[in-house]
């Protein structure tokens, strides 16, 4: 995984012409770079890299490409071409800042719109310098004001879902309890859970919302309730200011299903200000063929931190899922490392966790990660308040 | 390519009692289905169609499922199991319409949620009851409305797209009227074109409208401007209202980036009301790996009409992309086939088209598409005008 560290500068250019002979206002010279890995020998490597530089910008054949700051400016730039493997190479290419707009929809449709229909190349790393970093509010919390939030110095924070699908707010509300006196620090709806008859968005949030703040009142810890928001495109914002005045302390989507813009909608609404939480559901097509699609870390780390998550869910190694623990690596280095000044965010690697891995997971991922276990608390017996509080236990001890 | 016909009945059921004790309201009994292709050998394929069944519904172990309507009927139901090639098997599992809410972002999650995430599990078809259709509104145009507002009773129609990116409002708009009076039926945006500096969306949308209305009035006849609306999340119906205020004859919208509820949200809208064109940027990760994502028929025709888009556009064969003949052909007849009383929409072919292929895709698409010319009407000489007309005619007496 490479990350350059800083943006780079094109040539400066100033006012130019249009093949309609108009002035075409001067680009800024900024550019964001993009790590491509592309499938085939070199030639054909070659050829991708070319093709991206036109197919994510101009959208035009290379001697159709006017002049002047079209062909030198707009068009994406090959900077750097090598093997990397074995019919496996690499191609850096630096975009304008301008091609991209203000904003992470067109971001990322210049990153890979249109190429990702083609077969064989990958998003392996994204560089954006400050004038792109800049645009984002980023993490309203992150990993600073998750902790500070929750009262948690040191140890690793701990979540659990509410689930299964098919329980009543009531019941849902009653496991909330539970979870939350034994000591569980975040309390969130399992993703499945959004406004079904069998459980009402709103019943359920103001249901388990109260439970988690009784909880609170007799143990005296700190404990949120992070309904999912995740629903129809017009309703985010309705649901999201619903959970905050039932008093959710953060809130639960699914980038995926809602466009990875929704997430920086809710990340950076002035009236809502909750921690937020990003859901992989229906983002794996992006990453589970090895050869297209985009790479773990800049999905799962660095767009999900870029669009305001404060912690970002993921499959865990050796879970259900098949990431490796390298690819989670990744992932918690880029919620981590510096990234134009956005704040740091806690990666929650889930599926499958069951408390004798917490070790290991230290190891991967540091003390600042969110332990995110699930059917393994159901799986110790009834009482799921004892369950809770011997793992909040084991966890401190780590 | 198996599309189920009508919806089927689940055994149905009563009030009955969560583990917790207390009573769940009856599901209907109805379910949709979903075709999953599934690698691996047969166990692996039959654990694989078990997985699906309960991680995306309740999330949790079999043995922890609790008895009666959780485990009866919220739980996917595994219908028909089967071999379709070497290490390629079918699993046919119904899930409760319930599971789904009302709308289609949590159909989606329980379609392909956090199963995208597990390779070798590819969505092949998706047979919705009328309970799930009549939840939408589906296309407000599709085919015969489209026809009516352009006054084509037969031909297939012609659309272009306004680029390359980096030209400036008025150039832009310069094409626009060439095309338009050229007799270009759909003059769109590329869907590159969004807000940028050099071309902001507001002074292009306003004169690239005013340029095809010319170019109607002096010809007499109805090209219709359709500008892309892809944008910042809490900006798509601002910028929809801008564009119907302008005078745009429809909307090009990306639902891979914005999400598909996006396009649902804008099709539905009641003061918007104009055709919508759905670009298929962003979602390449879907279709291009074989043992993984959802079919190329399914997201590109089933789930963009459900949406309600009247067009679909994405690769087609034989041009820079990788689709296929039979895939595109699996498109287009999703687009046309009975699907709960939704109106058919238009396929749209494009990428690398030339009018020299007309012929071909004729055969393959029949009347009812757009058909999708860029760069070739720019190859041919400096005078779009000319070269549109040529190409209308050419079209005309397919």
């Amino acid at each position: 995984m490479v990350v350059y560290s800083s943006g780079e500068k094109g040539a400066s250019v100033g006012a130019a012409k249009s093949r309609e002979g108009e002035a075409l206002p001067a680009l800024s010279g900024a550019r964001f770079r993009v790590r491509y890995l592309l499938s085939g020998d070199e030639p054909a490597a070659r050829r991708k890299a070319e093709d991206i530089c036109l197919e994510q910008t101009v959208e035009f054949p290379a001697d159709l490409v006017p002049a002047g700051v079209v062909r030198d400016e707009i068009v994406g730039r090959l900077e750097a071409f090598g093997q990397v493997g074995p019919a496996r190479y690499f191609a850096d290419i630096s975009f304008a800042v301008e091609t991209a707009a203000d904003d992470l929809v067109q971001l990322l449709n210049v990153v890979f719109g249109n190429i990702s229909i083609k077969p064989g190349i990958r998003v392996e790393a994204l560089t954006l310098p400050q004038e792109i970093t800049t645009r984002f509010r980023g993490p309203r919390f992150g990993v600073g004001g998750l902790r500070q939030t929750l009262g948690i110095a040191l140890r690793p924070l701990i979540s659990t879902a509410l689930k299964p699908m098919g329980l009543s707010p009531t019941a849902l509300a009653d496991q909330a309890y539970q979870f939350a006196a034994g000591g569980i620090d975040i309390v969130k709806d399992d993703h499945g859970l959004t406004d079904q008859s069998f459980c009402p968005f709103s019943e359920r949030v103001a249901r388990c919302a109260e439970a988690v703040a009784r909880a609170n009142t007799e143990t005296g810890l700190k404990s949120i309730y992070v309904p999912n928001v995740t629903g129809p495109a017009g309703l985010l914002e309705k649901r999201a200011e619903e959970a905050r005045s039932a008093g959710a302390g953060g809130l639960l989507l699914c980038p995926g299903l809602m466009g990875i813009d929704a997430l920086r909608f809710l990340a950076e609404h002035e009236d809502i200000r909750l921690p937020v939480l990003a859901h992989p559901s229906f983002t794996g097509s992006f990453v589970t063929a090895a050869e297209s699609g985009i790479s773990h870390a800049v999905l799962y780390g660095q767009l999900m931190r870029l669009a305001g998550a404060d912690a970002t869910i993921f499959p865990n190694y050796g879970g259900r899922f098949s990431f490796s623990r390298e690819q989670c690596a990744g992932i918690a280095a880029l919620c981590a490392e510096e990234m134009g000044g956005l704040r740091p965010i806690l990666p929650a690697p889930g599926g499958g966790m069951t408390a004798d891995r917490a070790g290991d997971m230290r190891e991967v991922y540091g003390r600042d990660f969110i332990l995110l276990i699930g059917a393994g608390l159901h799986r110790l017996g009834g009482d799921l308040r004892r369950n809770a509080a011997q793992f909040v236990e084991l966890v401190g001890r780590m």
